[in-house]
């Protein structure tokens, strides 16, 4: 019996996440404002009534498509901590990723939503993780700092210049435009690390690993 | 006859000055979204017949108030480039501006608006001035490259992070929060001068002026 249950929920779990996968690829096409519930049940061939089994709302989809990006890189994060890295390399692969993140065609439509739409026990939620994702951020700062590979006066500064910078990516970028993410992530990573102070022989050395 | 029409005029264009910087406060504090054309009026202690006779809807209130601030800092670029100080410094002096700009409490609300929310003939009109304020800052940029002030290898990303760093500041700043503008502008500006790899003692020489 437990068996069956836990196959079940995998069954669920695999279908709600093609479910968020083919709306966020409708929010992207046509923005979040103009989709419909309707919309993303049609797109997978199903009706208004089986879909509402797995989201209850339109909020609810934007909401999921946001905590799994989140979670995402969270992951990466915690990965990154644990790599024994330099903190100047733990930072560049955050950007990598982070850059990756918000390049991704499918979820930019949800992505480029404000959590602000969201009902507040979501937001909440939203805002709970991405605090986590900044106090690990803090971590390499500080920890970059302390060994002197960074150079900044004010870190927390830097890094809401960091953070402004990545999420300005969601706002310009097309993936039609002329600009592969690779160039996106290079010159990114080059920009903050040098904001940061890490030295220029050190950002090339990286760059050229 | 003429002078006449030019002093009504001038009234005309203060009155609507005023009805601006009340709007303005208006979605500063409740959020453009909630606020209404009649509760701008009642501000103004104005019925909303003679408010329209100055603007004919929240858009336009909203695109005015855009315009406004974009044709405040372009202004301040155009006597930047005038100036005959150093690519770095001229730099430092928009990124001055621009975040003295961004964090005036009375149009954070209205800058905090997409354009996308404006019909297209008012969209077009601000996306032109913000090319002109683009073409400006790129002639900064490229002096500097080419004076070897900036060592950017990619100064069109290095430029789209600079944007997202200051632009960002709309989405953390509160007025009521421990950051001064003075802070925020010397951290800013050390972090972006220093992504374009402007030597420390370059920057440090320029704070300390």
């Amino acid at each position: 019996m437990q068996k069956k249950s836990s196959f079940r929920e995998i069954r669920y779990g695999e279908k709600r996440k093609k479910i968020l996968q083919s709306a966020a690829k409708l929010f992207a096409r046509k923005g979040y404002e103009k989709a419909s519930l309707e919309e993303i049940a049609a797109c997978l061939k199903l009706t208004k009534a089986s879909l509402y089994h797995y989201v209850k709302s339109k909020e609810e989809v934007l909401f999921l498509i946001q905590l799994d990006a989140l979670e995402e890189i969270l992951a990466a994060v915690k990965q990154v901590m644990q790599s024994g890295l330099s903190p100047s390399q733990k930072l560049k692969d955050i950007i990598s990723k982070y850059v990756e993140l918000v390049t991704q065609k499918h979820i930019i439509g949800a992505l480029r939503q404000q959590e602000l739409i969201l009902p507040k026990k979501w937001r909440n939620l939203i805002i709970a993780e991405r605090d986590k994702f900044d106090n690990e951020c803090r971590k390499i700062i500080q920890e970059g700092i302390e060994s002197g590979e960074f150079k900044s006066k004010n870190w927390k500064m830097s890094y809401m210049a960091t953070i402004g910078a990545l999420n300005w990516i969601l706002k310009w970028y097309s993936p039609q435009g002329d600009l592969s993410v690779e160039e996106i992530t290079l010159a990114m990573t080059d920009f903050i690390l040098m904001g940061f102070g890490v030295e220029e022989q050190q950002v090339l050395a990286q760059v050229i690993e």
